[in-house]
């Protein structure tokens, strides 16, 4: 390990966690909002760090299902497409649509290796316990990326079982796409091993946020890959519960600015973006991987950039400065976007 | 507020998250080991700053309980001690034991004003789940000291009724004995209210970690506190399970070493500890909150101090420095303490 943490650059305190009169915890982070040429629009920290993305990049994950054609040859909708964008929560209406879709191209859920846990919808996972359930991969939040890897394979005649691996055909047409979304050389980036098992790469957040931007604004894209990121980008602004859940950040924020932003957290803190109106990415990593600290974070960039008119405002106040209650009830603190970030 | 954010000092990595070949999270900290007469053993970050030390003083909190004489009068013992320091996960033998404790003062747990969670043991919650049941106050992580406040109040024959407000004579108590034991003006120290309802105060890492240096090294403390210290350290290390729960790290580390130390987290990354043998307390705070942080830096720490013999290495190997594994149960990473931790 090259990177010493004792002297390991500190990157600004971008979300601040408030109990009575005091700051009582501080989440740093970096962020990057791009546009589609890489230009960086503003920065905080250090956005040439490699970063694993996890799932915040599946919109650029799930490219390769739409401009293979296999979209189009089994007819997967914004419920699907939205799915492939996913990390559901494991309700009924996430873990049905995913069923129907895997019954679609001939496979079942034992197809998928993402691997089990519990629904994230608490009243979900409750419900599977009273019945006396075990959770099946359905319920994971990245089951319908995983159909989606699946489909892709049926697409081109490929085996299904090791699709999750590096060298199997899907994951190599998910990494190339990558490298090109985001301008960096994939073969040379950090590698690990996702929660769900496909492969990560260390990405810089300034190419994450890149390659986000072309989403948003693809007029630098060949034909299929720019309707590709425009069907993806648009099932997320019409299925926003697919992509997250009920209460979920992400839904709640998309739920109430339409098309203006499509928005997908990952694991350990990290969250990206698309703006299609402005034509920008946004990538931001909190560096403890706390993901209340990446939401709050996400808040105050979309606020900075101009995304909630007042309306949007008004109706997102509990979601982008929550206030903390104790057991009882009673309020005693909250959390909220540093100054810094709101500019 | 005072303290703005985007100058905020930074403090050192103390915990790293591992995943593939890279440090995917950090967890910059400060702490302070310090013994009973204030001098800093040694020290990371700014140990000066007010921190609200949540549950992690609940031993200091507990000294009234047993020098008022409340827990000789009631009978109590090393369960009820212990539980008085815990924050127990709601197991079947927490419920019981706490729930027999509110008897023997002649109270129930309609008397607790602590709130109501669902256990922390995941076992338990779904065993509650399962039989359609709701969490009690009996449940929540704090009702053993709550109950300890309530015995205090009963042996003094004040109202129970609002024990947990500030002004009530047993928060007094409570405010005292931290602000005597930590050696600082508790009436000018930053408020707040904790999860459970009682004043939570900010109190700087170099002062909770002296409080705790004299539990353990309880000779300059008057007869009574220091028999009450004794007594309390001695619950802990006699019932770690009910200090924490099971496979707790406080729970698991404190059956491990025996009389050594005796530790307790709390809340937004605080964790203390008391180490009768060296005379020393430790105070440690993970500025961005995070739990997994805390126990990390904790252990680095006592290793560091040469709590763990070799077997006690070999025991505890998986919960000082725990794998990471995909849901799938392939390791994909791990938390380590930074180099910097254990000097």
């Amino acid at each position: 390990m090259s990177d010493s943490s004792a002297v390991h650059q500190s990157d600004p305190v971008l979300v601040e966690v408030l109990r009575g009169g005091l700051v009582e915890s501080r989440h740093r982070g970096a962020a990057a909002i791009v546009d589609a040429d890489g230009k960086i629009v503003a920065s905080w920290g250090d956005i040439e760090r490699p970063v694993f993305a996890r799932s915040a990049i599946k919109p650029l994950q799930a490219l390769p299902l739409v401009e293979s054609g296999a979209a189009e040859r089994y007819r997967l909708g914004a419920t699907e497409l939205a799915l492939a964008c996913a990390s559901h929560h494991g309700e009924k209406s996430h873990v049905e649509a995913v069923a129907r879709w895997l019954d679609r191209v001939d496979l079942g859920p034992d197809d998928l290796q993402c691997g089990v846990h519990p629904p994230n919808d608490a009243a979900s996972a409750q419900a599977l316990i009273r019945a006396g359930e075990q959770p099946s991969p359905l319920h994971c939040n990245c089951s319908g990326k995983h159909t989606g890897f699946l489909t892709t394979a049926r697409h081109f005649g490929e085996t299904t079982r090791g699709y999750i691996e590096p060298d199997h055909p899907v994951q190599i047409r998910v990494a190339q796409a990558l490298g090109e979304m985001c301008g960096i050389d994939i073969d040379g980036a950090p590698r690990g091993t996702d929660g769900c098992g496909i492969p990560v790469f260390g990405l810089p957040l300034a190419a994450m946020a890149r390659g986000m931007a072309r989403m948003a604004d693809p007029h630098g894209l060949a034909g299929d890959r720019a309707t590709a990121a425009r069907r993806l980008l648009d099932a997320m602004a019409e299925r926003p519960l697919m992509v997250d859940g009920t209460g979920g950040f992400a839904t709640v924020v998309m739920q109430t600015v339409g098309g203006k932003a499509r928005i997908k957290p990952g694991a350990e803190g990290v969250f990206c973006g698309a703006l299609p109106g402005l034509g920008y990415g946004v990538a931001l990593k909190i560096a403890d991987g706390a993901g209340r600290g990446a939401e709050i974070a996400m808040g105050g960039i979309l606020e900075r950039l101009g995304v909630f008119d007042e309306a949007a405002r008004g109706t997102l106040d509990a979601t982008l400065r929550p206030v903390l209650r104790n057991l009882a009830g009673t309020v005693v603190g909250a959390i909220r976007p540093a100054a810094t970030l709101l500019g």
